[in-house]
């Protein structure tokens, strides 16, 4: 195990990219493990996949649901990280902005999952977004977290069509499962060192 | 050739798509016809096209390059549209934006083809955009031409990767060829009565 990455997800949500990414990194040679889950919500669906896979669990009160985290939460978050000696963070449905002093301790360490093709449809229900407009295509998007909403470098994107009869529901589920495998991979990737960061560009080691 | 659709072509550079477009135009039981070529730059590459298409062309003065189409253009390229029985506008790297008289007269019937996946990258250059931006897929939409750039409803899109050692020319390379698919298919859709368009969505008939 010591030699494996160490992973905090932090999520607000269900979960399922949280699971996803635990189950994933429990399987044999993967390079990276997921140590820890963080929630804002203490209902978070999240919090009983963790207890389930036996992984342990963090309710850290960022302040009021859908607010900006609070210093005081954001400084706990840091503290603890570091104490787990973690060395990804993985957010995976977490629904609030990044303060600054974690951001600044894992520069180009943290990533987000979005579900859009990015720089289209950044924000909430990129999904719906992109059915109002009317794209033919949509995906999701794999990049590492800046100061910005959504606009971090990029390092995977998948696509998936949207179809005539999507609802919100098909065309979510079915960006979902591409989710999971541009997360996964992301994290492997990450986990083996073949990934650059060069400006706002991320260079993949394709070895 | 008497039910067959009449398509005028606007371009400003080489003649790519203009070319992609009268060939196919051209085959046997295509239901649309290019019946002409309008540009606003007399130096445009695509007239050498047209010339060996023997498809009449017009060279109408729009104002200063790059400005905005002058009003007494914009009532000369209506007037000829109307005489020559034009049915559809498309414009292919067309490099002005369509007045509003125009726009009235073929509301629903002026397409356009972008080299990006939009929503993102409108405007110039969306093939740099793309590689500055670090995405790993791009495209290109046809959609129809509203009042914006490059914000009306989206007919077809299709996706091309961006690679790691793309440069501007290879990239653009790759996203010419699904453009001229596109757009010859948009056209075909479009002669067939297969478009609706509703709201900001253009729903096909697969029938």
């Amino acid at each position: 195990m010591g030699n494996l990455l160490n992973v905090a997800v932090m999520a607000s949500g269900r979960g399922t990219n949280f699971k996803a990414l635990a189950e994933n990194c429990a399987r044999d040679n993967f390079p990276a493990s997921v140590r820890l889950l963080l929630v804002d919500n203490p209902e978070a669906g999240a919090l009983n996949v963790a207890k389930r896979m036996e992984i342990e669990t963090f309710i850290v009160d960022c302040g009021p649901k859908g607010g900006t985290m609070s210093m005081e939460s954001s400084r706990i978050i840091c503290d603890l990280f570091q104490e787990k000696e973690i060395d990804l963070v993985c957010l995976a449905g977490f629904m609030r902005i990044v303060k600054k002093d974690l951001l600044d301790k894992y520069h180009g360490r943290i990533m987000n999952v979005h579900p859009a093709l990015l720089p289209s449809f950044k924000g909430l229900d990129g999904q719906k977004q992109a059915l109002d407009y009317g794209v033919r295509f949509s995906g999701c998007t794999v990049h590492f977290v800046d100061k910005g909403v959504d606009t971090g470098p990029i390092i995977i994107q998948r696509v998936v069509p949207v179809k005539q009869d999507d609802t919100e529901e098909t065309l979510s589920l079915r960006i979902l499962k591409e989710e999971h495998l541009a997360y996964v991979r992301a994290v492997r990737l990450f986990a083996e060192s073949r990934l650059k960061i060069s400006g706002r560009r991320v260079f993949i080691d394709e070895q």
